[in-house]
């Protein structure tokens, strides 16, 4: 790294200062480390920022176990860590099969990196990873929150690298000397992120112009914003069962108080589907002798006339019932 | 016409009749035609509805005059029109260059459309036109607004169609035995609307699976309610030029009331982008002594300190000024 800072290696290090920038001496933070040029990367310019800040920073290299040699894969990124000065543990963790293989891996990987006991977790999401995300969202089509991408922060999670396109993460590790790995399902067009990386993109930037992947990316923050605002007055909707009360919201808030109670009653929030929204939706504001509804996570949702007015009951189905 | 009701006439009556249900016997409805099967269809489907509810209804063909043989393809449209009983005039349009081919021509058919003096104006917009929008809007990624699409109603103008996929309207066509014309600017690669069209579209379709149209235009019907709401709620913040109340603002609201503000004072809405609504954000909420903010329709915006607190000022800079 003699000579002048490169410029991709500053932009790095301007990003995760601001974005550990609340974080008092000693905190512990964990890098989740692929071993791919993103991960290894942030781990990069996040151990010049921790130094100087005097955080606790560690990695946690994830063996997903998913392909031959992922074992040698992690070995080489502990290597690579540790000429870089960060200690590194590496979990092999066990994917199962729900929600398909790349939502598997997710949750496996959050769970051992949740476990590290850290108290910030950085992820090494980039933009490109934000605009297929949004894109991926699109197709499922349950509206702005499956548009609304991911947050720069989230509880314990933080991805400082997400203004950052995936070429300046490669600029960083070559100008630490780090060899990443490449993931060879990232090109493999069986999975469904893959080709939106190698085929819809490619084909969005040469229709659209460049900036496609900043404009999706833009469009995701001020969606999750707006998300954001809306969740929160919904959250102070009093009587949200009332059936007059909900259908003199208007249907922004109103689909979201649903939403809202739905989930209280232990609807599962993956599965409900805009479908199940706008059915909701009807019972309040064009019934016409609907009998229940069924929502995923057996709760059962039926409109019932009390001596105080018109309301909608949620309740969760026994099991065999 | 003869034997049962083919199912798409019967979807797109039903479809027309919503849409016009609040209109009272004799009303002036005017149906914009271009000769192509979305809005023949809409013709032939209207004509049935109006007569049932005694609607005064007429056709504008409008005749853009970009290509050869433009006056025969009005001319035949016309004849087709008359077969469906409804009586129709030919406007000739002279198209600007102001936005792009598409949006003058759009500018130059809305002009002779509301000169109509009809009380509603149809539109034959249908769910796929609605999806290539609403792709289009995440190019240009000017935030959810970009993406919200076309309403169903909006002042004048009404678009029955837009739950109808464009196969229905060639299905009406060939159900009335009509014969429509297929413009050979929608397969011009050109044109990026018809790259969207012909490229973009079955490209995700084949990524991320059948019903990525529906899922567009549910997305955008969403996300222009959320943002309808939001509006409206931005239009109730008083005082909106002290930057203390700015501050306070949710990032949500802030961007729509600075945006509000802005067009007030003579900004141009279509140039105002997302970069322009960050800079002006940044007046407020990262203000490190920066100067005059200049947006397009020459409004220049200052931070200004008075006796009563900090404020914006949005002026109008004189032409030469």
């Amino acid at each position: 790294m003699g000579g002048a800072l490169d410029p991709a290696v500053a932009t790095g290090r301007n990003l995760v200062r601001e974005a550990l920038a609340d974080l008092a001496a000693g905190t512990r933070v964990v890098v989740g480390v692929s071993g791919g040029a993103d991960s290894l990367a942030l781990a990069a310019v996040t151990a010049f920022v921790a130094d100087r800040g005097s955080l606790d920073l560690s990695a946690v290299v994830v063996d997903h176990g998913l392909q031959h040699g992922s074992d040698e894969v992690a070995a080489r990124a502990v290597q690579q860590l540790d000429g870089l000065g960060v200690r590194a543990v590496v979990r092999r963790v066990d994917v199962g099969r729900v929600g398909g293989p790349e939502a598997a891996a997710r949750t496996a990987r959050r769970e051992v990196l949740a476990a590290s006991g850290a108290d910030a977790v950085l992820l090494a999401h980039t933009l490109d990873d934000q605009a297929e995300t949004v894109l991926l969202g699109l197709g499922r089509g349950s509206g702005p929150r499956s548009i609304a991408g991911m947050a720069a922060i989230d509880g314990l999670w933080r991805r400082p690298f997400l203004p950052l396109r995936r070429a300046g993460t490669e600029q960083i590790c070559r100008a630490h000397g780090l060899t990443w790995w490449t993931d060879p399902h990232n090109s493999d067009p069986a999975f469904r992120r893959s080709r939106v990386r190698g085929e819809v993109m490619p084909l969005l930037e040469d229709v659209l112009g460049r900036g496609v992947a900043e404009a999706l990316a833009r469009t995701a923050d001020q969606v999750r914003a707006d998300g954001h605002l809306l969740d929160e007055l919904a959250a102070q909707v009093a009587d949200p069962l009332d059936v007059a009360t909900l259908a003199a919201l208007p249907p922004a808030l109103r689909s979201r108080v649903l939403r809202r109670v739905a989930l209280a009653a232990g609807a599962v929030g993956a599965e409900l589907s805009s479908t199940h929204l706008a059915e909701l939706d009807r019972l309040v504001t064009d019934w016409h002798g609907q009998q229940r509804i069924e929502l995923p996570g057996r709760v059962s949702v039926t409109r019932v006339r009390t001596s105080g007015g018109t309301s909608l009951t949620f309740a969760a189905t026994p099991v065999g019932g």
